[in-house]
């Protein structure tokens, strides 16, 4: 199932709903008024009300509801697609053309953003001929994003007014579904409850002065993280098999795999989970695979540049890059 | 005023609330509660529910009021010392005796935590003789916590298993009370709501293996961030004259000031917000102050030691470190 978080026009304002993009073509399920369908059907009369807490509108707190509203949410979607709900008895509209609702990032503010470093020719290619600390190979390091910063599909990400070298990271970032402390690697599988595409884009020049003095980085990437189009849920994702590229106004810059972390995404949950508890909606991501930045490549975008990353199964996370210093566009709601 | 957000049992099970400590002897005073008997007295047959908006029980929310909700708050609680509420006609109430409730983190899960380093003789005496980078010189660079692992005032702070080096660190933080983003240093102060004690909770020795890759500190950091007792406004707190002192088992290991900041706490907005927004709830940490840490004294906390952290106008932090890898106490919620 591809989950995604969608924006309606209404005549009380925009609102934000969890819905999953049908497999047949795309069409956004809203999943709230599915599950009110298959219940109402079930002759259930609390139907609506009963919906709203079994799948929520809220991506996060329909994470929150573990493995329970994942499968309510999987039934209501199929059998709406099997039927072919259109709306419901009140005019609420099940099922949207394909195309024709904004898409956000699946969870829009996520619980907490952890990126890792974690594919070594990423790292070796970033540090351009200085040797890698030992510590690296011993435990996975990561830096935390920022929550309040994040862009959807289609989204202008702002370039800020304070770097010449503007970069996008080609990962995957593994989404937490379930919380848990001292979780083994062996029982990590159950944490996870899909993935998405993570944009962590980079400032290079700041963030270069910002880890000269050790900590974060901040400023250097904390204006903004790209995510979606969609949240694929794990049983449908092939992790190890699914090609990653990254396309710049059109041209392949990157492409890469996820078969090359040093750490597997298990291995970091056990990590991590030693001593804090990981919780529904905390992103886990796997760091840039080899090659997927334009730091390695020593190419480097321009204002106006559209970047596109493209991860098999879950689809094509595309954002253009605004004019320097112009800040965000103010439809993205900041 | 000094806000704080205190737990509650109740027969409908632990309920958590915003208040405020009366000056003249520390008394619990509920804002909502006081701000129903202030409304209800002039007449209104709807004092709680407009309370209930007016002075939300969640701080955050109240800190998302704004200047309208901390001035409700002031009014409410000055009015219900000066004439002396107990309580509602239904038994609720509104002023709870020195002691009689347990006090949690002013705001228990921070919008986020954004810990600086900005005393020189901190970063000075942590480097042991290691050339300060001229990067520190020139931006307030920093990291951001753990928002997941806050533990409040008495609280049991866990040790984690995997270091021997848990150590403090003196800091105060500035808690922002109001979004912006291009905010200018000059403009900065009315987007601070007010301060309070942050203890950076540190495992020196994973920390030191993290900052050698230049990513983090995450694991050094993010089993647990102590914050409280409350949240001073920032009308009543001397920000440089305060003393600042730290105890460990009733023994001054540390003291010092904020005056040796290399940036204000002003400046340090103005850094930070120029490309990202920065929101209610928002934890802006100084830094350790020089000397405000176990590290730079080398001197170390054991299992079961008491850390106090005392700071004028403030009051005092306590807690007690817990035995190596026995993880966070049920009671704390985690």
């Amino acid at each position: 199932m591809r989950l995604v978080t969608y924006e309606l026009p209404t005549p009380l304002g925009r609102v934000r709903r969890s819905g999953a993009l049908s497999d047949a073509d795309d069409a956004v399920i809203d999943l709230a008024l599915a599950r009110t369908a298959l219940l109402a059907r079930r002759g259930l009369p609390h139907a609506a009300a009963l919906a709203a807490v079994e799948t929520p509108v809220d991506m996060l707190a329909l994470l929150g509801t573990g493995e329970h509203g994942i499968e309510a949410a999987r039934e209501a979607v199929e059998a709406a697609v099997a039927e072919g709900v259109e709306q419901l008895g009140d005019g609420a509209v099940v099922r949207h053309a394909p195309g024709s609702v904004r898409l956000l990032a699946p969870v829009p503010r996520p619980n907490s953003l952890r990126d890792f470093l974690v594919v070594e020719e990423h790292v070796r290619r970033a540090r351009r001929g200085r040797e890698i600390p030992p510590e690296w190979f011993e435990m996975p390091v990561h830096y935390k994003g920022n929550v309040d910063a994040v862009y959807g599909p289609e989204d202008l990400v702002p370039w800020p007014a304070y770097t010449d070298r503007l970069d996008y990271e080609l990962e995957v970032c593994a989404v937490v579904g379930k919380a848990g402390r001292r979780i083994a690697a062996a029982d990590a599988p159950t944490h996870i409850v899909g993935y998405t595409i993570y944009n962590d884009w980079s400032a290079r020049d700041i963030q270069r002065r910002e880890m000269t003095v050790g900590l974060g980085p901040a400023m250097g990437k904390d204006f903004a993280t790209s995510l979606g189009p969609c949240l694929v849920t794990a049983d449908a994702f092939d992790r190890d098999a699914a090609r990653m590229t990254a396309r710049v106004d059109g041209e392949t810059w990157s492409s890469g795999g996820l078969g090359t972390m040093r750490f597997s995404f298990e291995e970091i949950i056990e990590w991590v989970s030693q001593e804090q508890t990981l919780l529904p909606g905390d992103h886990l991501g796997s760091g840039t695979v080899g090659g997927g930045c334009g730091l390695e490549l020593d190419r480097w975008i321009a204002e106006g540049s559209v970047v596109e990353l493209e991860v098999d199964g879950i689809g094509v996370l595309r954002n253009r890059v605004g004019r320097r210093g112009a800040g965000p566009e103010p439809a993205a709601g900041l």
